[in-house]
């Protein structure tokens, strides 16, 4: 009789730590056993040396996320999901977003409604809270946080969304009597709108002055003030997708002042630039999001921050809209103004691809920092450690074999989401998800979706609160 | 019959990325298996939920090394890797000390002789590269280096060790051409001839003044140096021993560059403050070690730098001279002028339960940046990495399962070197190695060595290329 | 017949520039000439190689104020004015201040009622934009800035003055529209504010909380986002009053970095602490300003700013309120709460004096640096160069000479303000005007007015647009 | 009969501090009165409103000074003095040079017979300290200081030259005791030793990788160090000639933390970049200097420092060698490897004229601070205040009348100086002295010497102790 339920035989078994060659049981969609000969599985996957790593757990994307403007995500729960699973990520954690004026708890029924039977793999949901009322703060902010909803992300910028100084305040003093992990949006709101004013008066409406908008000094400070605002409530904080290099060197500054600043970035900040918004025709508005791409220049500053410490997650900030559709990017034809254009690009399946390629096989990075940003340390940070985001003994057992020896050329036509276009288009990696396993069971074999890969066979997973601010 | 030699049954198992419940299975002094419910081993141990570590490795320790002037360390490779094993390292890597005038290769041989037959651990050797000659550079240095001694220091001070500029510049672009990290004692010799000429001129010759002589000025102008040498070279650097908030500061900024700039503390660090030199009597010659002990500031920005991830690696620069010896610290007795104190302070045994009890346990750092800064981040960066440094399979088996539910007075009484005194008497510490293992043979029980604990067991290490300059 | 109105013989003469021995020629309320015996003057004034400086000019003062909600300033023209002359002060830049909902010209011809007919010395107007309309910065500020308004200031905090950052973008646009100079009071309303609803909820509103409320970091924030938005603009801002080490840290940076951030500070944060707040009785709300005053390593952070040339002007930012009256400081009795105490603190008298003793005197800044900071520089940052702050042929005849040779203890019985207590009481200075000239008449003597000095004598000031954002 | 020996009639006067318009007087080669309608001059200038400022004082230029290596300067004291005078620089004050092993007054009256009699404008001596012998630090340099020579360069560079660090500090000791000035020539020798090392064994050795072995972190790291020592000591210390961004930050820093250091920086680091060591043929040899111009950004850093005060005086570092001369630039012809191209490049005469037309007219630094870098500060740095760097009463009528109203095209067939070339050969400015006094004297008229610009006409200058650390 098998004693496992699957064993993966003679892998090249990569953690946040260690390399080493072995075997992985997995029984009741756990790991049990790791191992030198390793007795047998009723499955059995030889993976002959080839490289297996955690699977990757995306801690910040949107799916099927109301957006208030009309616009509608591309993405529902299951073509999202599902793509995050084709790319090698076993858990997601999108956003459970609040309306100003109504509840909390009534966002995460509504997002919980979206996620039910739908969701292809496991998942936990951020709070955003958009307008910290008393009864929000007072309430329900703290049952959902013992609920297992123990991060929120706030907005420095958008009308609908952004918090005032005093605000975030409120919820900084919040998350740090829950000990819950309050993430930010930093931009400066003023300076964005000032500047599309500037830009609307002189005509410039083209999607590349998008990246004009949202210069990086508009980063930078509202990065810049909101480590303050943390710093004044003695919280931790982590900034979201960060693109510049004044962001960076004050993130950097305050981490070595001691202050418990955590950071994330994305594939856009690595792999695209400004230029990128001003490709012909209206193909620039495909890669409007905020804040924008760079340039070569900050591109390499992101690559140094990854690579010195400085970020601790690595996340695709998936933002799903379809360029021809009329809730789409092109809100109104090829001639849309840039402030009309969703801001947010696709990237779910295609993130760990490209830093694994860009980044490790590269040598920018190690392997354990890849296998640290893109799972460990998100897991640490969102109160999954220990179920998601490593090769552990009792960990869930979420795989990934990648294959390394050929390059693929990412092509929309491949990915699965409901998106009608990549940024990527067109890039060579030399890094692909080969075989994807997720709570024991086989969902992607040689890069495609198994049988297995239902809608609905992924759960919800309530986080514990985070236990420390700042991961190894 | 038992599937292993020895299991650990039940652990609370921690590493620098993971921290799981489960058993280690060990077969031929290896990890052959993690996992819930292994089968039986040969021997067993009940860990009963309590914690185990790898064990330790002490990067910086000085075991039985000529001085030159005399005197004459208290440990062997005896006494020293008993001490070390008693604390819960189980790999020491020790030095290798070039004379001027002669060859490495003759380091290098005699240093074999003094660990033959008295090791109770295994062990590497880094080499002290004192006088890079054409040859040394040409033929010895690269020859050693394929034979194992991967890794070498260099100094900045003392007359009998120093390098000029030009000779780190030599000795940097080696290291970049073989792969082989350096590391550097940063400190400016001449700033502290000078000073301690001024203060000798004044007659200031107590132990306290050593701390005045060794400015915080003249580590961090070298490592300022160093640095700089290093980047121009384009090679990674390891700045041993840092001590004071401006070198830190220096180390930092570099790695925020992007520059590989890698650092190490000690417990003498976080611990002893330059007071500790001005104790009554002749007390204060204990505490003499380059650079000094600070202050409670400067050690404050040490705990940051362990906490956000500028250090590396922590050692202890075990150095150790007895008291009462003509050829010990007391050179010429209770009125010894402080510029002829041998300069170092045991702490081999002390290292590991300083840093889990007043790092992991009260909060300063995570346990799995304890594991790390210990063992895992050495393994990586000499050059040990998938033997040494980590539970996991196929690694030495190497544990240590600590006692941390009782407070332990630090006492010289109950340690194993053969030192008269440990600068760190009665300091009070929750954690302290109940059970050693190494190789999978229990070597500690209870705090104490079991008879498996025999002089010449322990192996001699050929090191690795270090195939990454940043380690996560 | 006399070739000068006045002389000044054998003056030991000092500029921002030069330090000098020779005579002061004085024709029309101008210096006519500078010489080595120069002509007869009509009157003449044997200085015997005592110091004379340029008269100070003051521009950081509150005089006769409205301050909405109902307190009342101390000092009106009248006596604001005489209490500045007989420190040396030979002009005075207050601010007219708009109200929100209201105009600006309005503001400006209500100020001009309070000092028509009052002021004994020449001043010229601030103005404080507290309602950037669409018509203020469309007509009124571009109009105002032609007439000689030239300069202004805006808030980040108070509830009736601050404006947004979007309001603050509109502003600074118009000031480099128009080449005015903007002044910024930076500090973050809603930390600050935060900070109070914490105190007051804890009961703790005694006047030292002040202090803890208006918390460097949200000095630090504000000056951050200030020089971020006048970044963004491209154009020169002055910080005023500053207070705090990590804010001059950030105005340091900004300058290494080549922006046009001029700043200014005050005595208080020079000469009073914290702690001073903390005075028996209700003695402490006598020094409640904002920001606070800091500490001792704070008030060395604002020395060595001085000395290196970060901060380019020294004010009073005198803010009278009485102890015993009403409508003062003590809005309801002895136990008034901190937020109700009137922010500002007296100073216009004694601030050359504590400066020029302190500072130059004890060698913390030269003599030329102190000319500098209280009146060349003001001079050319706000449009008045070329008339007032030097001593050179053409300027205004606006002297102080010195008594440098004897100890004067500060005390409010000797002042001429109309506050009942002075901030610096029983602070000892060897530096003290005894003889002060403006227009070439002489106004103080023996360090008490003349007859001359009378309410009306002092001119309205239009300024020039500043032509220099970086004054030497 | 004439009031003054010669009067400047309606003048726009321009000083470090004021801009004013009037008459200069002048009686016995000195300035009697400035003012308006002075009385008459036996001689009359009517300057009709064109700009007058103080004569330059360039305090870093090599005249006659042996160079040990065989090559000799192409300018004695009578071309150099006179193309100073021609460029609008009245006081000279270049080096007398310590051959090592032999004594500084020796060196200097040596010098002081080179001077003699050739000298066409005033000089004091900086001192160059190769030798810091028991007896130079004892005896020789306290005398020397006394008699006047109160300022000493010292190297880190250059075998002939350079200290070590334990000799800097000695002398940096002795500087702080006798309250002189140290100038650094801040460059680490062991990098550039060995990256001309580099270079040679690779074949590159024509001029351009001069440039290459003199890189910036050369500077850099040697900057740092200098300030260090310096700090340690706590005594003033000037780097002088300073080329790179990263020194300018490490100075900017330094200068933040409220250390005295002060820094000089030359037209070369303004006007050539490196690329100009690659022009065709061998010409790019007529630009080798140490440190070496940089690029394009590096321009831009040093533009910033003089705008922002980080730098106190602009020099020429003039250091003249013939390109056709068998000692001169060109050792041995046309192939000369840059290690053997003497270091040094001709710009006594072109400094004012490019920082008055580039800077001042330019808009990127003031009138003032044009005055103060190339006049006022040197003249306090260096002891000179009172009699020279500015037009005050007392002070020599050391006066340039400038034409700002016409393009001129440099060419060295305009220079006076005796080499045959000029680095800045076809750039057009719009600043050129018409019209140069000294010592009440007219020496150059509509561009050209007079017959009053004799030989023999300077006088030596004793210097004063400096008073200050940090000039305004």
């Amino acid at each position: 009789m098998a004693e496992f339920d699957l064993v993966l035989r003679d892998a090249r078994i990569g953690t946040a730590s260690d390399l080493f060659r072995g075997d992985i049981g997995v029984r009741n969609g756990r790991i049990a056993a790791l191992g030198d000969g390793l007795g047998k599985g009723a499955e059995e996957i030889d993976a002959r040396g080839r490289l297996v790593l955690p699977g990757g757990i995306d801690a910040h994307c949107h799916l099927d996320q109301p957006t208030g403007d009309g616009s509608e995500m591309a993405d529902d729960f299951a073509s999202g999901t599902l793509s995050a699973l084709c790319g090698g990520t076993t858990t997601v954690i999108p956003f459970a977003c609040q309306v100003k004026g109504r509840g909390l708890r009534e966002a995460v029924e509504d997002y919980h409604r979206r996620a039910d039977g739908k969701a292809v793999i496991d998942y936990a949901f951020h709070l955003i809270v958009a307008d910290p009322s008393a009864g929000v703060l007072g309430q329900e902010l703290p049952a959902l946080i013992a609920d297992g909803y123990t991060s929120f992300k706030i907005y420095m910028t958008y009308d609908e969304l952004k918090l005032s100084d005093r605000q975030i305040l409120d919820v900084l003093a919040l998350a740090r009597r829950e000990r819950a992990m309050t993430m930010v949006h930093a931009e400066n709101a003023d300076m964005i709108g000032w500047l599309t004013g500037q830009l609307e008066l002189a005509g410039k409406t083209a999607p590349k002055f998008h990246a004009v908008a949202h210069a990086r000094i508009a980063e930078r400070e509202a990065t810049h003030r909101a480590i303050s605002l943390a710093e004044l409530v003695d919280v931790p904080v982590l900034i979201v997708h960060v693109s510049g290099r004044e962001a960076v060197e004050h993130i950097a500054r305050a981490q070595a002042q001691g202050l418990r600043v955590l950071a994330e970035t994305c594939p856009q900040y690595l792999f695209l630039t400004a230029d990128d918004l001003d490709l012909p025709g209206n193909e620039g508005a495909r890669c409007v999001c905020s804040p924008p791409p760079r340039d070569k220049a900050n591109q390499q500053a992101i690559w140094t921050g990854l690579a010195n410490g400085t970020f601790s997650v690595f996340s695709s900030d998936h933002a799903p809209f379809r360029m021809n559709d009329p809730k789409g990017k092109l809100v109104c034809g090829p001639a849309a103004p840039f402030s009309r254009i969703p801001n947010g690009i696709p990237g779910v399946e295609t993130r760990l691809a490209l830093l694994l390629s860009e980044g490790v096989l590269k040598g920018r990075i190690t392997l354990h920092q890849f296998v640290a940003l893109t799972a460990t340390n998100p897991a640490r940070i969102y109160g999954l450690a220990g179920r998601k985001g490593s090769i552990a003994i009792g960990a869930d057992a979420d795989l990934v074999l990648w294959s390394t020896d050929r390059s693929v050329r990412i092509a929309n036509a491949r990915l699965h989401h409901n998106v009608d276009y990549t940024p990527y288009e067109g890039i060579e990696v030399t890094a692909w998800p080969d075989t994807v396993i997720a709570g024991g069971e086989i969902l992607v074999q040689a890069g495609e979706p198994t049988g297995a890969a239902v809608k609905g066979r992924g759960r919800f997973l309530r986080c514990d609160r985070p236990v420390e601010g700042a991961p190894a």
